[in-house]
C-alpha cells in the first residue's frame, strides 16, 4: 500500500489516501495542542508512541469483539485504517473526576465515580467542542437512536476491557476521549486512537500523571511519561 | 394560611414559610433578569399574569396526571405550594431550535425538531448553570437513575399537553425550562413555575415572539407581549 495525497492534517495527525479508497494512511505527529488549540507544542517521539500503543490496544479491542479501524501498522509512525466517516461526536468515558468535568461542575479531581460515566461533545473547534446530550445529537442528525445505543455500549465495553488492562500494567484510567465512524455499509467502528493524548493515566501507586496533562499543565517530564505507559504496556501486552 | 419568614430572594420570586411547614407561599414579583443576572429589570405586572398563568397551567397538568407543588392561588401575586426539596437540574424541552441550543451549536433559531429533545444543566449561578447529562447528574448524586427516568417521562408529557394546549391559543411553543422537587415521601413533583419567563411561545401566525425574549434582546413591547399569552389563555382554559 503506498500513500497517496495528503487528505486532511489534525493536530496530531496527517490523514493520506491510500491506492483503495477503501483505507486510509494515517501518519502520527509529535505536535501536541491543548485547549482547542490555544497552546502548541511538541512531544518529542509521541508520534511513534500513539502509534504503537493505539494499534496494540485496538487489537486487543477487536479480539474481545469491537470493531475498529486498525488494519495494519505500516511503519513507526504509520498505519493503514478503514476509512469512515466520523460520527461528529467526541465520546468521553469517565471513571474518577477529572480535567473538564472538575472544572465545569466545581467538583476536585480525584473522587471516583460509583458507575463509569459518558458524555458526547460536538467535534467543532469554532464552536469550542460543545457538550451535546443523546437527544441533541438525534435532532442534529449526528446518529439514529440505535447508533448511539450502539457507541454507549461500545464506549462502556472498552472502558471495562481497558480499565482492567491498564490496572494490571498498574495504571489508573481516569477517563478517555473516543471517536466513532461509519464504514460504507452503515455499520459503526471504533476510529481515531487511543493513546496518553486522549486517556487520562495516572500511576496506581503514587497517582502520579502520566499522560498529556503533563504538557497541558506544565508539568515537566512529558516524554518521559508517555515512554513509561508504553514500557508497561509493553511488559503485560 | 398567613406569611411567615422570607425563606430564599430568587430572580423572580419569593419564598416565604407558611404556618404548616409542609407548605411554602411563593409571591412572583415584576423583576426581571437575563444572562445569568447581568441583564436587570421590570416588566410591569408580569408577577400578577406569571402567578395565575402557571398555577391554570398547573392544575391543569394535575388534571392530566402530572404531580406538581401548586396547591392554593391566595392572592394575585401569591401561591401557597408543597414545600419540596428541590433537585438542582433545569429541565429544558425543546421542539423548535432558539436561545442558546441555537447559539451552542450554530443552528439557525426555527428549525422544528422531529422529535422534541431534553437536556438538564445544573442550577448553579456560580458555575453558569453547565449542561450536564443524565450520567453525571446520577454521578453527582443530584438524582438516581429511577427518578431521572420519571422527570424525563413527566417532561416529554408536559410537553405533549401543553403543546397542543398553546395550540388552541394560536401560540406555539418552542421550548421551556421545568424544575422538579421531591416530597418528604421522596415522590418527584413540578415545582417552579410555567409562564413567558420559563417557555419560549411565538404567535402561530406571525411567529412574533410573545416571551422574556422580548425583554432578553430589547425587542420592546414586553408588557403587550406577557398580556397577550394570558389573554388567549384565559378565553380558552
Amino acid at each position: 500500500m503506498t500513500k497517496g495525497a495528503l487528505l486532511y492534517e489534525g493536530k496530531a495527525k496527517k490523514v493520506f489516501a491510500a491506492d483503495d479508497p477503501e483505507y486510509l494512511i494515517v501518519c502520527y505527529k509529535d505536535d501536541a495542542t491543548a485547549f482547542n488549540g490555544l497552546k502548541k507544542g511538541t512531544i518529542v517521539g509521541k508520534g511513534i508512541i500513539n502509534n504503537k500503543m493505539s494499534n496494540l490496544l485496538m487489537q486487543r479491542l477487536e479480539q474481545a469483539g469491537i470493531p475498529t479501524h486498525f488494519v495494519k501498522e505500516l511503519s513507526e509512525r504509520e498505519t493503514l485504517v478503514k476509512c469512515v466517516s466520523i460520527v461528529p461526536l467526541e465520546v468521553i468515558v469517565r471513571n474518577i473526576a477529572a480535567g473538564s468535568f472538575s472544572k465545569r461542575y466545581g467538583v476536585e479531581e480525584g473522587i471516583a465515580f460509583e458507575s463509569p460515566t459518558i458524555e458526547f461533545s460536538y467535534k467543532n473547534d469554532d464552536l469550542g467542542d460543545p457538550l451535546m446530550d443523546e437527544y441533541h445529537a438525534r435532532a442534529m442528525k449526528f446518529a439514529s437512536a440505535e447508533e448511539i445505543e450502539l457507541i454507549k455500549k461500545y464506549a462502556f465495553g472498552i472502558n471495562t476491557l481497558l480499565k482492567e488492562f491498564w490496572a494490571e500494567c498498574g495504571v489508573i484510567l481516569v477517563d478517555f476521549k473516543l471517536e466513532f465512524g461509519r464504514l460504507p455499509d452503515g455499520s459503526i467502528i471504533l476510529a481515531d486512537e487511543i493513546s496518553p493524548d486522549t486517556c487520562r493515566l495516572w500511576d496506581s501507586q503514587t497517582g502520579e500523571k502520566l499522560d498529556k496533562d503533563r504538557f497541558r499543565r506544565d508539568l515537566g517530564g512529558v516524554e518521559d511519561a508517555y515512554s513509561e505507559v508504553m514500557r508497561r504496556l509493553l511488559e503485560k501486552i
